[in-house]
């Protein structure tokens, strides 16, 4: 068996945000959809940045604020995702590397730009993103590393690489070889609609034991199984899945293992300016306390703790060092 | 005479500011200059980047930020400098036209990328730049769009134009448009450094007439005059400059016209979150001022007002309207 070289390696779509406010009003202008995230093409992507206020940059994408969040709490992380090699591909690069985190996908010479989502952020701190995925979309099954796999005690997936056309195998292949070298692996459902256009193989993959952690929020799992009703969804999830847990905003999480459940909640914040990272920090926090081999109560306010640093500004990726703020909450020694 | 288009139109170099926190032994450890704003090239560029940590790219340029600071009071502002037609070219003409501001000069097709400002900041909020000037090192008199020039009720320059090979040419052009068109010309110093460097032509601009109204902070009218005392160098530049806008940070600033000196004090700020900016904006509020016909001391208040918004986040542009901000505050109706 390999030696264990990282905590924890994300899989996911390399991404830079770009971050504007902007009214209500501009969404029902546009058609778009409050808290959701949908695909654009690169006209759609001119059109929504011509119609956005001034707007700041700051890397992005899901799993990979999870992994930057891993190695903010002190963790080995690596990351796998697809940039070109271009100037926001460049500031991906920097970014994920200046954070501590170990990224060594190669990237792409020519084809679409490096990928970029535009978030507009409503007064009320709620975030509305529109993902032009670009070079993103070239992830293949061959840029796996086979060894950084193996050596990582959980791999994480968004459900996000379910969108471009090989990520998927790309996903599968480091699966199987975390699987293979006898380490977990963790999915996150991502987004509403993400589930609804992918909800039969996502339910498979938890059914069928590639997935042995599930991360979710209520939306998510409501889509899941169609239902409005929570609790609904939440027995069906107990029966499918391992162990998952839920996130609620405001309301905590559960951690769900079989018949039993784990609820913590979630820590104040003073002002909620930009929940973009919310769910991503909560995983960072959640797989961290999991890699210290911590209790799963534990390991939950750990993710409430990072979720709330990330949505008191703006930006999907901690400001501090999360390590130091789970010291001053007694969180960690 | 043509008929006023716009109350302020400004030059300046178009820069992307890359901000990243920073402890004070970084700035040790790479003999950097704090609070000063020095040139590279890009190997040093580079070297810098991957010194930094993880970042977020702003607009910013100095007379840019000073333009879109007018327009934020709701003044009509246009504003000329060069990036290329490269992604980052592509932030910056977005985030000053999403401000409202007009931008018409053609992206170069070639050469140099846009250019960079690193800009690391300090626990103290204090700002360490360094400049990597790109395509706003081809900025051409054949740029000066001779019209707006004529049309613009004041003509605002940055001091940092000195040091690209033929933007003091456009410089010196725009100048003698605007002067022949019957309005007013303001220079800022922008940097001690940089007066240090030019000390001698921008002691000419002020004396010859070049220049109506001159910006400056107390370290670079000491430079100008290369007097560490402050009441010795006040006194030169009351005997040079037509009329002189000096700040002092927290100490408020000065307007010297002839003998007359006025007096108006800073705004409280609850945290220096980063000083980036603080001249520019003192600058927008003090032109929009003098754009409105206002008294002095009102446009020493609105600059005062919208450097205390500016230096309570990151990055050199407002995050909110300033002009919302002057009514709140009871300098606009």
């Amino acid at each position: 068996m390999t030696s264990i070289r990282y905590d924890v390696l994300g899989l996911g779509n390399a991404i830079v945000d770009v971050i504007a406010r902007a009214d209500d009003d501009l969404l029902v202008k546009h058609g778009m959809r409050k808290g959701s995230m949908s695909l654009i093409d690169e006209a759609r992507a001119a059109q929504i940045y011509d119609a956005m206020g001034p707007a700041m940059e700051i890397s992005g994408g899901s799993a990979a604020n999870t992994i930057v969040g891993v190695a903010s709490f002190g963790a080995r992380a690596a990351f796998i995702g697809r940039v070109k090699d271009d100037p926001l591909g460049n500031v991906f690069g920097h970014d994920i590397r200046a954070a501590g985190v170990a990224f060594d996908t190669a990237p792409s010479a020519d084809g679409p730009s490096t990928g970029r989502c535009y978030v507009l952020v409503t007064p009320d701190g709620e975030r509305t993103m529109h993902t032009f995925l670009g070079a993103a979309q070239d992830l293949h099954p061959r840029d796996i590393d086979d060894e950084a796999v193996a050596s990582a005690a959980i791999t994480y997936l968004e459900g996000y690489l379910w969108d471009p056309p090989h990520a998927k195998e790309a996903f599968r292949k480091a699966a199987a070889i975390a699987h293979q070298a006898q380490r977990q692996v963790a999915l996150s459902l991502s987004d509403a609609f993400c589930v609804d256009r992918w909800r039969d193989e996502f339910l498979h993959l938890v059914r069928s034991g590639v997935v042995d952690l599930l991360f979710c929020n209520e939306a998510e799992v409501r889509s899941l199984y169609q239902t409005a009703d929570f609790d609904t969804a939440i027995a069906a999830l107990r029966g499918d899945a391992p162990r998952a847990v839920v996130t609620r905003s405001a309301k905590g999480c559960l951690v769900i293992e079989g018949p039993q459940t784990i609820v913590a909640p979630a820590y104040p914040v003073d002002r909620v300016v930009d929940t973009t990272g919310a769910g991503d920090l909560f995983a960072a926090g959640f797989l961290f306390g999991m890699a210290r081999g911590f209790e799963d109560e534990r390991s939950a306010r750990l993710g409430a703790l990072a979720a709330a640093e990330v949505i008191s500004h703006l930006g999907a990726r901690p400001e501090t060092s999360l390590r130091a703020l789970a010291q001053e909450n007694g969180l960690l020694k």
